[in-house]
Formats: C-alpha cells, sequence, structure tokens
C-alpha cells in the first residue's frame, strides 16, 4: 500500500471556492478561521494523518479487531496513534469553545475526518462517531449532562457511540425494542435501567479512550408504538462521579464483533444493556422524542459519511497513480518505439486515472460546497441551511457511490495484483463497500430527496439549486443541459408523479442531481484557478474539471429516462413472480 | 447463502432464440442437439450443479485452498463433488467425439459451465480451464499427443491449465522469459527441459484429478524477441507411459498460492518448472508460434470468462430476491396499512431486483447469442464467425462488468446484512471482481474491440452488428437509437479518429455496443415469449425486457460522448503531473 499523500491544495481550494471560507470569517461565530490557521490545520491534520494513521491502515486491515475476554483489542499502534491525536488537539476543531473546542466552522472538521479518514478509514470512525455524540449532547443535554460529558468527549479522551439498529430495526428504526424503566428511589433515582441488544455499533467498546459515552434509543414503559415512542438515553462505559472522575463499570458490554468484508480495523459491536438489571442511563432531552434528537446530528452524520466517499477515492487515486507510474508493461500502441512503457502511458489507463481523480475532486468540491451552507446556515441564513438539506442525500449517496467506483476502478488499474490482497487495492474497495449502507442506505437518501427534500420551501429549495447551475453554467453546454434536465425531472415530480413514481426514479435522480451540483462546484473551482487563485493546479484542474464535463455529466444525462419511468413496471409482476 | 436454483427456462428461451439451437441441430455436425437432449442437459446439469457445486460455495470462501508441504488441498467435499462431475459425464459435453467427447454445441458446453459457475464459481475455474487445454491440444497437438493426452481430459479425471503470465509479463505475455531447451539425448530425446516460474496459474495444482496437464509458454534457445519467439509446450504433472498408465512426477511444483479478494477455493498458484533442471516438456505445434496457438482457443475462454458475469449475476441476483422477500422492515411509503411489509414491496428494493435481473437476462442473451454464432462458424459460416469475433470483447468486458454491478446491488438490498460475511451476498461480490481482469481485461478487450474488431470484413462485421439491431428494434425507439449512436461512433471511429482517440474511447463505446446488443436480443426473446414460445416466462419476460430497454438502454446512451471525446485531453497533463 503506498503511503497517504494530503491533497492539502485542493482541499484549500474547495474550502475557499465551495465552502467561501473568507466569506465566514467575515462573521463573528467564525471569526478566528483566518486564512492563516486555516492553512495551518489543513497542512497540518493532513501531515498527522498521513504520519500517524495512514501506517495503520494494512495492519488493521490484515489483524482487524478482535474481542477476547469481553475485551476489544487493536492492534499495536492505534493506541498510541490515537493518544497522539487527542494530544495534538485535533478532536476539538469544530466542537464550543465553553467545553473546550476551538468554535470553528463545520468546514474545517470534515477536513480533519477528510485526511484522517483517507488515511485509515476504519480508524477515523471513532472520531467521526464521536462527534455525533458531542452534537448530541450540545443540542439536547441538560446543562448538568454537558458538563459531566462534553470536555471529556470533546477533548477526546472519552469517545462515543450511536445506538439505534437492533436485528429488526435496520432502516425502520421506529421498530426497536430496548428498554428504559424510570428508577425512582436509591442512588439512582431520576435515572433510568436500560435493557436490550443492539448491533452494529460502531466503535461501540475500545481500550483506547478511558471512558465511552453510549447514546441509546429506547422505549420507557406505556410510549407509543413505533417512531414517536422513542426517547434517547446516555449510557456511560464507566460511571461518571460528581468531581468528574471514573466510577464503576455500567451493567453493558460487547457481545461478539461482525465479521465483515471490510473496515476490520473498526469494531462493529453487538452490545448488550442490562445483562444484570443494573445498566444505567440518563435521559437526553424529553420523552419520546428521541428520533428527534437524533434527527438534528443527522444531517453532519451523512455529510461525514459522504465524506468517506472522498476520502477512499482520493487513498485509491493515489495508489493506483503509483503503480501506474512504476508497472512497466506493453510498449505505446502504434508507436514506432517497441520498448514497454509504464502502463500510465496507456490511453485507457490514463483514462481511469483520470476519471478516478476528477470523480474525487468532484465529490469533493460537493463536500465543502455543502458543509459551507451548513456553516452559512448556522450562521443563521436560512437559504444556505435549505440548499445543505437538498445537497446532504445528493452528498451521501453520490459520494460513496463514487468511492466504490473508484476504488473498483484502482482495481482494475492493477491488473491481476488488484485482486491479491497484498497490494492494498482491494482493500480499498472492501473499506469503501460500507458507505452507501449505513446512516441511511442510499436508497434512503434518495427517497429523502423526492420526499423531504423535494418539496422543502414549497419546491423552490430544490428548483432554485438547478437554477443557478443552469444560470452560471457558462461555456458548459453540457452541464447547462443536465442542470435543465434536472429542474424538468424536479418539477414533474412535484406536479404530476405520485408518491411511487418518485420512489421508483428516486436513486437515478439523486445521482443525476449530484452530479450537476458537483460539476458546477468545479466550474467555479476552474474559473478560480485560471484567474490565479491556485498556482499549484494551474495545470491539473483545467484538465480534471474538463474531464468531468465532457464525460461524466453526459453519462449522468443518460439516467433522465430512468428517473421519470415511473413505478407501474415494477409492480407489473406480483411479488412471487419476481423470483421465477 | 441461499441454494442455487437454475434458471432453466431462460436458459432455454437463450438456447433456441439467441443461439437459434434448433438450426444447429439440423447440420449434420449438430444433427444429436435435439430439442429433447438440450432440455435434458440444461435441466441435468442445473440440477446437478445446485446438489453437488452449489453446497460447497460457502465453505470454499471460507476455508479456501491451502497449501501444506507442496500439496495443495481442498476443503471436504470438493474431492467428491469433482468425481461425481466427472462419473456424470458433463465435463465432455462439447469434445470432440473421437476422444470421449459428446460433439455437442459449444452452446451446451456454456451452458455447463453457467451452471457449475453460478452454484460455485471458483470450483467451476476446473472445468473452464480444463475445456482451454482441450481445445489447445484438439487444434495445434500432434496425433500422438491428442491421443496421449486428451481421453482423459476429455473426461475429466485429468484436468488442464494454462500458464502464460509472468511477474513481468502480464498483459504483455511477448514478454516472458521461461525457457525451453531441446534435448538431443537420451529417453527424452526431441523433447524440452521446461524451466522459469509462471504466476496466477488457476487450480495449477490439486489433488481431486489424476493428473495435471500445464500449457506452458516459453522461449527456445535464440528465439526472437517478443510474441514471436514464444511456443508452447505441454507439460504433464505426472509423466505418461506409452500403455497410458502414469509415470514418476516431472520437475514442477506449487510454490505459493496468492491471498485473493476473492474465489477462494480457486487455487491460484505461482508454479516453478524445472527447479532442479528435469522438467520434460514436449512441443505443441510449430516452433515460435505459441502464442497464435493460445490466440486460437482465446475467444472461447473469453466467452467463458464472459460467462461468469451471468453466473455470479444469476445467484446474486436469487440471493436478493429470497433476502428482500423474508426481511419485513417498515410500512409501504404512502400506504393507510402502516404495519411493516417484506422489502421487495418498496418501489425502490423493487428496483433493484428488477434492474438485477435485467441485466442477468441481458447478458445471458448475448452469451448465448455470441456462442452460437461460434458454432455457426464452425459450420463454416464466415458472416457467423466475424460476428461472433466481434462480440467476444464486449461479452467478456460487459458480462463481467455487469456480474460486479449486480453483486454489489445484491449488497445494497440487504443493508447492513449485505457487508456482513456471514449473509453470503458479500462474497458474490468479492468473487465476480477478478472476472474483469483476468483472460485479457476489459480494457484490452475494449482495446480489441476498437482495433482488430473495428477493421474485420473491411469494417463492416462491426457496422452490419449495429445495423441489423437498428433495422429489427421495431417499437424500441431508445434502442433503434442506441445502434444508430453506436454506428455512428464506429464510422468516427474507422473513418476519422486516431489510434489514440479510438483506445481513448474504447470503453465506453465497448459498453455501449454491448448494451445495445444484449437490448435486441432480449427484444428477440420478449417477442418469443409473446409468440408463445416460453409459457413459464410469459409474465416476467415483457417485464425485464422493458426494463432493460426503457433504463438501461438510455443509461448506455449517456456513454457516447466519452466514445467520441478523443485522447488529447488524457495528454494535456505531462505524466508527473497527474499525481499532484
Amino acid at each position: 500500500m503506498t503511503p497517504y499523500t494530503p491533497p492539502t491544495q485542493d482541499q484549500l481550494l474547495a474550502i475557499r471556492v465551495n465552502a467561501g471560507i473568507d466569506e465566514l470569517a467575515r462573521s463573528e461565530k467564525f471569526a478566528a478561521a483566518e486564512a492563516d490557521l486555516v492553512e495551518a490545520i489543513v497542512a497540518g491534520v493532513g501531515e498527522f494523518a498521513a504520519g500517524e494513521f495512514a501506517p495503520l491502515n494494512r495492519v488493521g486491515d490484515l489483524e482487524g479487531a478482535t474481542l477476547e475476554n469481553g475485551v476489544v483489542r487493536l492492534p499495536d499502534g492505534f493506541k498510541a496513534a490515537y493518544d497522539a491525536y487527542v494530544e495534538q488537539g485535533w478532536n476539538a476543531i469544530a466542537s464550543p469553545v465553553e467545553f473546550g473546542g476551538q468554535g470553528l466552522p463545520f468546514i474545517l472538521s470534515c477536513n480533519v475526518l477528510e485526511n484522517l479518514g483517507a488515511a485509515n478509514m476504519a480508524f477515523n470512525l471513532l472520531p467521526m462517531l464521536s462527534v455525533g455524540a458531542i452534537e448530541a449532547l450540545e443540542h439536547h443535554g441538560s446543562e448538568a449532562q454537558q458538563a459531566r460529558y462534553l470536555p471529556d468527549l470533546v477533548s477526546g479522551r472519552w469517545s462515543g457511540t450511536m445506538n439505534l439498529t437492533e436485528p429488526a430495526a435496520g432502516s425502520d428504526v421506529g421498530a426497536l425494542r430496548a428498554t428504559a424503566e424510570p428508577i425512582t428511589e436509591g442512588e439512582h433515582a431520576g435515572k433510568y435501567r436500560i435493557a436490550g441488544q443492539k448491533i452494529y455499533i460502531t466503535w461501540g467498546d475500545h481500550e483506547l479512550a478511558e471512558n465511552i459515552i453510549h447514546l441509546v434509543l429506547a422505549r420507557l414503559p406505556d410510549a407509543p408504538e413505533g417512531s414517536r415512542g422513542i426517547s434517547l438515553f446516555v449510557v456511560p462505559k464507566y460511571h461518571v462521579n460528581a468531581d468528574g472522575s471514573l466510577g464503576p463499570r455500567n451493567d453493558l458490554r460487547p457481545v461478539s464483533l461482525e465479521h465483515k468484508l471490510g473496515i476490520n480495523a473498526s469494531p462493529t459491536c453487538v452490545m448488550s444493556y442490562g445483562d444484570n438489571g443494573e445498566c444505567i442511563g440518563e435521559l437526553v432531552g424529553e420523552e419520546n422524542r428521541g428520533l428527534m434528537a437524533m434527527f438534528t446530528m443527522m444531517n453532519n452524520a451523512r455529510i461525514n459519511v459522504g465524506n468517506q466517499g472522498a476520502q477512499i477515492a482520493e487513498r485509491a487515486t493515489q495508489q493506483a497513480i503509483a503503480f501506474a507510474t512504476e508497472r512497466v508493461q506493453s510498449a505505446r500502441a502504434g508507436s514506432p518505439d517497441k520498448s514497454p512503457v509504464a502502463i500510465i502511458e496507456h490511453p485507457d489507463v490514463r483514462r481511469m486515472l483520470l476519471r478516478m481523480k476528477s470523480l474525487t475532486e468532484g465529490v469533493r468540491a460537493l463536500l465543502y460546497y455543502c458543509a459551507g451552507q451548513v456553516d452559512r446556515g448556522a450562521l443563521g441564513d436560512e437559504a444556505a441551511k435549505a440548499r445543505s438539506e437538498v445537497l446532504v442525500p445528493m452528498l451521501k449517496a453520490w459520494g460513496t457511490d463514487v468511492g466504490v467506483e473508484v476504488a473498483g476502478i484502482g482495481i482494475q488499474v492493477h491488473g491481476g495484483m488488484g485482486f491479491v490482497e497484498e497490494t492494498g487495492a482491494a482493500q480499498h474497495w472492501r473499506d469503501s463497500r460500507i458507505a452507501p449502507i449505513y446512516e441511511g442506505t442510499n436508497g434512503i437518501q434518495a427517497a429523502d430527496l423526492v420526499t423531504r427534500k423535494l418539496g422543502l420551501d414549497g419546491g423552490s429549495a430544490i428548483t432554485l439549486l438547478f437554477d443557478d447551475i443552469a444560470r452560471e453554467a457558462g461555456d458548459a453546454p453540457m452541464l447547462r443541459d443536465l442542470a435543465e434536465q434536472c429542474g424538468a425531472v424536479a418539477r414533474w415530480m412535484q406536479d404530476e408523479a405520485s408518491l411511487d413514481d418518485r420512489l421508483a426514479g428516486s436513486v437515478p435522480f439523486c445521482t443525476m442531481a449530484a452530479v450537476a451540483v458537483a460539476g458546477w462546484q468545479l466550474l467555479l473551482q476552474d474559473r478560480a484557478v485560471s484567474e490565479g487563485k491556485a498556482p499549484a493546479l494551474a495545470e491539473t484542474k483545467p484538465v480534471t474539471v474538463r474531464f468531468f464535463l465532457e464525460r461524466i455529466v453526459p453519462e449522468a444525462r443518460g439516467l433522465k429516462a430512468g428517473a421519470m419511468a415511473g413505478a407501474d413496471l415494477l409492480y407489473t409482476l406480483p411479488t412471487e413472480k419476481l423470483a421465477v
């Protein structure tokens, strides 16, 4: 596996052009995000990720996380790297200043995750899940809960988890069955006795942090059925004493680890709460409003997963370019010189590499555009907030699809060596495959786009987006055409299509729309580069942008028929006939 | 992992409509291929594959092939299943009658492989490689070699391998360095001393067959450089005595097995020949003509790999449909009934399943169409032979890409359970990934299409194909449009494009073309079904064909821009800048 080289210049370009950091830094809230600090953070975390996280990627895959006598073990090196991460303060970038964070824009938290995840996707899930726990407590915890849990979560000394899924409650979270009984007497009076089993708990247990703060969805006695009867609880692995020191262990444990296709260094736990009836948790927010609380942080969580598409695509692209530069095989076709050349010289290999690079940069442009809209939303810009909500499902779904596609091309560039695990190309592909599934499958993202997001602001949130793209497409006719077609599909879905028709076309529409936005954001990058704003990218950016606009954009245009094909055909066959 | 249910009816439809078996059976050579026998074979091998090969698929993945003290071991059950396969005569379907084969059309050999490979892709590689060795000896071996090796290869008591690749000679076979020294004295006079190391040798060693007949490419002393200096040798694992009994072991051995992404039950060997200077082989065909001899069987070998796309797609589709039928999650969106339903009822899941099914049937239709043209070619029909040659790269490249895509959708249908190895969905995806690589990467297939195949019969072999499709598209306007666009790309490539331009657009063009042919062949199936020719498929076929024509075909249309985008952009950046 080749080392990780952080794409610092391209990240900075996206942070400036697509996220608009300079404008954000003019606000009081984000005044600290000055150009020098931003550059120092991006360069610094890139260097840290390359030096500390990347070297553990292969051993993490080979040895993986293991459960030994009830304790989750990671390969050598993970503990030291995590300690260094906490020590250097990378966990605290975007967290509130009052709990020890730096209060910087979400954009920069995205950059920290992007670098850590490109270096080591499985390891990065640990900080990524902690971010979710921090946000949950920041927005819904009581003052006492925030004071008790946030400082150590923000520093990274403690980590956090999200506990939603149960065997019969996956995409349908509302079907969950874990319970919470109010405690009326004794030292835990006012708290709750939690019981139940949760599955797919990412970094559900480990020894890298001193404590693990589990956020657990469960039902109170007599709670309404379905999603309206779910409450959120904070359940620490070790009880926290009034003075902040750690008390005895809570009644919860990892039961087993999943044997997965990839991200082997991330312990995916089956967690059991209350085996002995003594698992104590505190209610976060209001009773029966747990799912609402989860929704608050879902937006950012989905952006963070879309980010993983950019991460694995970047890493796979670097690996493929390095291989193609070294691997010598065959002379150039049609050349009078019959000596074999590095395969990067062959037209189709070059096409593959440029496709990988263009797609990666496209996802990155969309990621920072979306993150910038989130930060504007936090400053009270309602239009930006609405736009970020429209962008999130596109980024999550298309970004992670791109991660899988690019990692797959990476294998192909390697030829037979790509299928052999030693090379490392296959690991990227295996790792990439989780991202279209978790944090809401890509089908659920697309459904969100054609239901809730399609109607946002009376429908204008999404149509304005395509209008903006068409207007700004300038000398990119294929992009303008794609944006207009996206607009036509959106209006058809808003005005004419049935709910089933919309859902039937949701995935192709989501892809079309994401490509249109990414193409637009790349075009803006290209213009900025042509104005001299990123001299280091002056040669490469025009090429990757043209590749995207001339080849990726027309492909997305081909999805329109599927987006508007409707649901009738899907239900022509009775269900039992599908299996014939 | 769900059991394998052979898609007998769809296979028979493709064998009749796309391969045209009834017409072939009217020839003297294939007179035995009467309808009753064909049905018996298709049903019989399907049942055999489901009963004997399929149950070993999961254990083959988990335990894999291992090398212990120089001997390759397979999990329990493989030996008995292979013995049953030989016993029942499935290996001999299409081999020459004079060596114990049944002399049936290649079409039926494709069906045997399709069923065995859908049941167990890794295991099926053993018979598949033997087919290649049989063909090599059938077409290029001396009478003595044929008499010595073919009867036991045809029965399956012995297996065969192909030894081309070396570490520095992958796609560029001409760069290989293995040597063959003529022996002028002693018991092996007239034979050759083989020396060298070969990699990626599929089923290079094992104990399932009594002997292994290696076909090895090597260089004679003073042979010309490159591909014109390569000769073909037959090198048995055990020497064969004059009376046909097995003699002592030859000086060759498996050095190690690759640790691969998938097809774990297929031992992929590094083979060493002549460690002690005593590896004896015989020349097959003429000196320095080894690569030509390999080319003879390359066509069929590539069809057999394209077939693997249909196989893994079929298996993944069955698995996904079974899961989606059982897995209950969420109510139908918009339904007044709030009870959760099987996920197969949700529009996007149904879209995924129909996409899997349509793509699978499309590859199958193309496979049998191509195989039928091969059989016609063997009867002396030159136009059919040319058409088969045009179709082969499309089938190999697109068929195997579809295998990966469909297996990937299969994971997605499973949600989180798709990422957990226990389910089996992930194995299909891992297994599928080798097929776009071996037997000539898909990039090499596309290059073959836009170089040699584009000029076949003065260029008419390929343009006639698209003309046929456009003419027969009838009431499928999107298919007619796609065929016309394919024709336009082909003529541009023939008349105007440079070699680099053609190579730069080769992969998108190959995909477009394959989808056009598959759509056409599905349309012909649909017409046959509507005429009452396959009552069992009367309900399903119109749906899958419409899905393909209305959704897959327009997507392929979106590839035209990339096919005609030319090579200039690819070379705008100097190579060293690509890595920035």
